[in-house]
Formats: structure tokens, sequence, C-alpha cells
């Protein structure tokens, strides 16, 4: 079948307002940045995709994309074959937390020891056929094809409600199911290429903002309890990336053998309130006893936003990450969380140069930075 | 002979705009902060203060005090009792350079090796009787008497002035002089209680600051030059202390067998041009190839200055040097050179207390300080 995914969508997300992670007012919204809740589905009768030769890949593009464009699972979806984007384009996408990064890199077309779909990609079909539909307006569903399985679905919501998020996936997981047929066994439940997420396929996430648990110096036992509670931490852009701004992502790692709703109601009603608290007792006891150092490194960030002229991504989100404390804190009144919440977006490298129009080195970057924080935040 | 010279006279300088050093608008004043003259000078027939004993330093505390406020050295003479004062007020006048740390500490009075006066000090008279002299307005001269040589006199002048400073000491060590006998030999020239200022007891220094060399990473390869070049390096208060906000002491060695007209060209003609030279090559070279790196350490040094609320003695000055360094090159308009010096006394300990008039421990300075900072320097 060839590759007919090509239709002209724009495939650059608006920057609207109503980004919903960024939104910066959802429950717990002064710890719990966002609530992310993915499924992992496969189609039957189709090889996983590191199994899969490139014509078999386009063909789960093509049955997907179908099936996710005409199943009203939203207002608007925007579509888009990333083999046919640029890597600025991608980046983008990264960086607003709509595909991973393994799915923006790609990977080779075919395997050495792939018995079904052995040598190069046939003549006229791409070598690493992989897309993804963004719903609008929100972006607060993604679907990636082709990543890891045939279909990685996920659902973000501002603060904490996965509850809400797994409401809304649930229901698109049935409009997607209505016209593909998924690998279901009665024994394991929804198969996929990684045993982990065998089960329910289901990962439920939160995106936590913990810069007083870092500041009084028991981050890491925060952490530590978060493991011995079968959560996996990571950093601001999932696996293998640093905690940048002191976010941290907490997700559960248990996919067979609990329910949905067993696994919601762990992380929902005891383990991340349990979290939240322990941060919020942090920030108490810094305003009650260190309140002097607080407003330090709150206002010192905040200066140094509003006058350096050379800032990294690590630095501006440090600090950015002070200023969003001082804001909810009250320290700071004239900013915004939600603009807080923007800047940590747009001050990454692709959405500067997007912001910007134009291709920057790191060093051209790093004085777009400042200077694109030093309009933003100037009191 | 009975201590007489505990007349109430206010030990505390005045905080005028008219302190000679802090003016910023001498010579030179975008590297030159001051330049210094000092004289070693003895009394014929009295003990080296190292080896005098208590009463013996009231009859030399006395002789120098009746010459000098009879002497007419300038419009104003202050004078003040070093073991009367409190550590507050004698760390005050260490703060501005008009003692030595070692004059404000004191020492022993009596010494084990003393053939002339063992034993402690008669009942009546102090353990360590010395004295300061400062000379108003602009604390110009001042005159140490039983530092280590009987008297220590100095005088500064703002920006590159060693000659003034020099014309202005010899006639004021003519005028001391004149009512005292100083023990001076043919051959060697003043005597001094060491070695290294018999001769002229001469001392010439210029403090500069030196940020364009620090930045430009040069800064060692300059001490060594100087330090070819004879002279000692020292920091911000003198013998010990550290370069604290870049701001370097260069002061001749040499005492014996060189005039002081020679010592003085040297200084003022040769070496000290160079340095300057140095110095503004460095700033020129930060202008054209690293400008934005430049402004960026300027601006977060304001930054710092006027959010933080927590400083340390050691960050203030360093912060300030990047400042008062933006303020010369003209990247900071609204703030004017004089006001930066100012502050660079004002935010050391003694000083801070003096103008909040209250005794702090150290994290109430470092409060005080970054507070005394955001409201004099905020835009």
């Amino acid at each position: 079948m060839p590759h007919s995914a090509g239709q002209p969508h724009d495939p650059s997300p608006a920057f609207e307002n109503g980004t919903e992670w960024l939104r910066g007012d959802g429950p717990a919204s002064d710890v719990v940045m966002s609530s992310r809740v993915r499924l992992a589905r496969n189609l039957a009768g189709l090889p996983f995709v590191h199994r899969a030769g490139a014509a078999d890949r386009v063909h789960v593009l093509d049955l997907v994309r179908a099936q996710v464009l005409k199943a009203g699972l939203c207002e608007k979806i925007m579509w888009a074959n990333l083999h046919e984007l640029g890597s600025a384009e991608r980046s983008l996408l990264v960086e607003r937390h709509l595909i991973s990064k393994q799915h923006a890199k790609g990977k080779p077309a075919s395997h050495p020891g792939s018995v079904l779909a052995p040598g190069p990609a046939p003549a006229g079909i791409p070598d690493d056929p992989r897309g993804v539909a963004v719903g609008l307006p929100g972006e607060r569903l993604s679907i990636m094809v082709n990543e890891e399985d045939h279909l990685r679905i996920q659902v973000i919501r501002s603060g904490l409600a996965l509850d809400e998020g797994w409401a809304e996936i649930d229901q698109i997981d049935d409009k997607i199911e209505a016209g593909l047929d998924y690998a279901f066994s009665q024994r394991f439940g929804y198969l996929t290429a990684c045993p982990t997420n065998v089960g329910t396929g289901l990962r439920m996430s939160v995106m936590l903002h913990l810069p007083g648990l870092k500041l009084t110096g028991d981050i890491e036992k925060a952490k530590r309890a978060a493991q011995d509670m079968n959560l996996a931490v990571r950093g601001f852009y999932g696996e293998g990336s640093d905690a940048a701004g002191d976010f941290y992502q907490f997700s559960n790692q248990t996919t067979l053998g609990k329910s949905e709703k067993v696994i919601l109601q762990d992380l929902q009603q005891e383990i991340v309130p349990q979290i939240i608290e322990y941060e919020r007792v942090a920030r108490r006891t810094l305003q009650s006893k260190r309140a002097t150092a607080l407003e330090d490194q709150v206002y010192r960030a905040y200066g140094t936003l509003t006058h350096a002229r050379l800032l990294t991504t690590e630095e501006a989100m440090q600090m950015l990450s002070h200023v969003r404390l001082g804001v909810v804190l009250g320290l700071i009144k004239h900013v915004e969380q939600r603009l807080v919440n923007q800047l940590m977006l747009l001050i990454q490298p692709a959405h500067l140069q997007r912001v910007l129009s134009r291709e920057m080195d790191q060093e051209q970057r790093r004085v777009a930075r400042a200077s694109l924080l030093r309009a933003k935040l100037a009191g």
C-alpha cells in the first residue's frame, strides 16, 4: 500500500495560551504541574514495531491515521508524519511533551534479526514511517504511532487530575478500538512490545515541582520513598532526562495484575498526595524557619532572569523554578504562574528558535533566551 | 608622666561625601581607586615600640599628640586614643583605611625580653597606649602612634596622585619634625623598628581596581610582572588581606638606597601606568571580543545586588566590583562611581552596624547589607 498520509497539515503546534499542561490551574497546581495517562496498544495480526518492516509500518500508520481522524476523539486532530518533518519541528513536539525523544529520533527501518521484513525499505516507502496525532485545542491528547508500540495514546491534564485523565483516555481508547482490532490476550490483557507494559498497558504519571524538598535537602529521601512504593522517578523530559527546574516525573511501574482502577486509586488518592504533602511541609518549614534564605533564593532568581545577558537552558530552568515557587508562595505578586510555566517551554532550544523564527547556535540561543526572559518578566 | 590624652574628641569619623579615597575623581580613576604615601618615623632617645614599656609609650603618645595638634598640619585634627576605644570603633577606623589591623588589635604592653621596661604596666597606665590622628576634612592624613614605629604618617589621595601625596606628606613631615627629634643616622637615614623600612621610611602604594584582568584571566601574570619590578601586591585591606572586589594594592618594597624622588618617579611615571594600561587593554578586549559576556557579568551583578536578601561582604564586594566596571564603561548609566565606592565601605561589618546604629550578628549583617544595597542602588 502506498504511503498516503502526507496531506498538508500544519505540523507546528500553535502557541496558544490554552496548552493544557501549562495552564497552571488544575487541582494542587502549587505542586503538580500536570498529570499524564498513557496507554500502550498494538494492532492484532501485525508484527510489533521492532519486528516490522517499512511496508508494515506504513500499513499501521495508514490504519491508525484513518481511524484517529474519523473517530471524533476531540474538536480537532492535527496529524504529522514525523519522517517528513525536519529535526527542528520534531524537537518542538518533544519540548511540548507530545512525542518522546525516541520517537523524534526514529530508528532503522529494518532489523537484522527480523524474519518478517528483512532488508531495506522498498523504493517509495520511507525508511522509518511514524506519526503523531495531536488533539486541539489544548494538546491534551497525543497519539504516537510506531513508537515502541503501534499506538501510544496519552492524555495530559493540568494539576493532579489522573482521574479525569483516565476517564478521558478510556473513552478515546474505546473510540479508537471501535475501528481497529487491538492485540489482546484473555490471559495477559493488552499485548505490548515490552513485557513491562503488558496487561493494562497503562502508565500514569505526575509532573511534580519540588523546589521545597530540593532546598531543604530532603529530595533524595522523597525519591527513595516513592521508589519504595514502586514509582519510577524521572526528569522533566522523561526517561533519561535530568530534573530540570526541580521538576520530577513520578509514574507507576506495574501494568500487570492490577486493574486500572486500583492503579489510579493508589496514585491519585494515596501516593501522590503524600509526596505533595512532603513538599508543602518543606515549603512551610522554609517559610517559618528560613524565610530570609527562601526570599533570597526567590528574588535572586528573579534578579538574574531580569538582568542576565546569557542564559543556558539549565540555569534558566533553575531560576524559573525558584521564581515559580516565589509566585506560588505569594512572594512575587506581579508575575502569573501560567507565564512562568509558559516560559519554561519557550526557553527550550527548539521553541526559542521558533519564537525568533531563525536557527541559532548555542551562544546565540543563550543571548536570545536571556533577552526573551527579560522582556517577558520585566516588572 | 600621667596619661593625659583623654580629652573627649569624637573618635568616630564623619560619613562625609568628601572622604578622599572614595571620591573616585582623581587621575586615572577608572582603574586607580587611591594613592597612598606613608612615612615611618621614630623619636630619638626613646626605645622602639616593641622594646618600650607602657610608660615609655605613654610618653611617646603625649609628645606626638602635642606636636600633631599644634603643628597646623591641616584644617582640623581628630585625635583618638585607641586603647580607650571599643572594638567596633577601632574596626571603623580599619575599614576606613586610617589604621592597620595590627594597630586596632594592639599588642602586649611589655615584652619578656625588654631590658628597658620589664613587667606589667604600672598602676594607672594603660596596657597598650597607642593613638591615631586623622586629618579633616577628607581624612587624607592619618598618623598612627605606637604602631610598629612611633609614627606612621600616611596621606591618601584619590586616583593616581603619588606626586601630590608625596608633596603633601613631605610638608607634614617637616612640620612634625619642627617640634620633635627624629631618630636619624647619617649613614642609614631614618631609623625604623624593622630594617625593611630603614632609609627613607617611605612606602608608596596604589589601590588598583583590576576586574578586566581578572575576567580575562591575566591577573596572575600582571601580579607576577609587578613582583618582578619589586612591587608587593596585597589585598583591599593591606598585608594578609584578600583581593576583595578585584582590588589590589601595589606598593614599593625598597626604602634604602633609593631617594624618595626616584621611588616616586618609578611608580608614578613607569610601573603603575603600565599596570593601568594592562587593565585598560583587558577591558577593551572584553568590550570588543566578549561584549555580551562582559555585559552579562555586569548586569547579573547589578541584578543580584538589587534583589538578594542575604549578602556576605565578599560577595557584595565582588558584585560591586562588576557594577563599578559597568559604571566606568558606561554600561550602567544611572549609578555614580562615587556611590559604588562609598558602598564598598558602607557594607563592611563595622560600618554597617554604625549606619544602622546597632550591633548585629553575622546573619543579621547579611540581611542588613542586602537591604542597604537594594535601597541605595534601586534604579
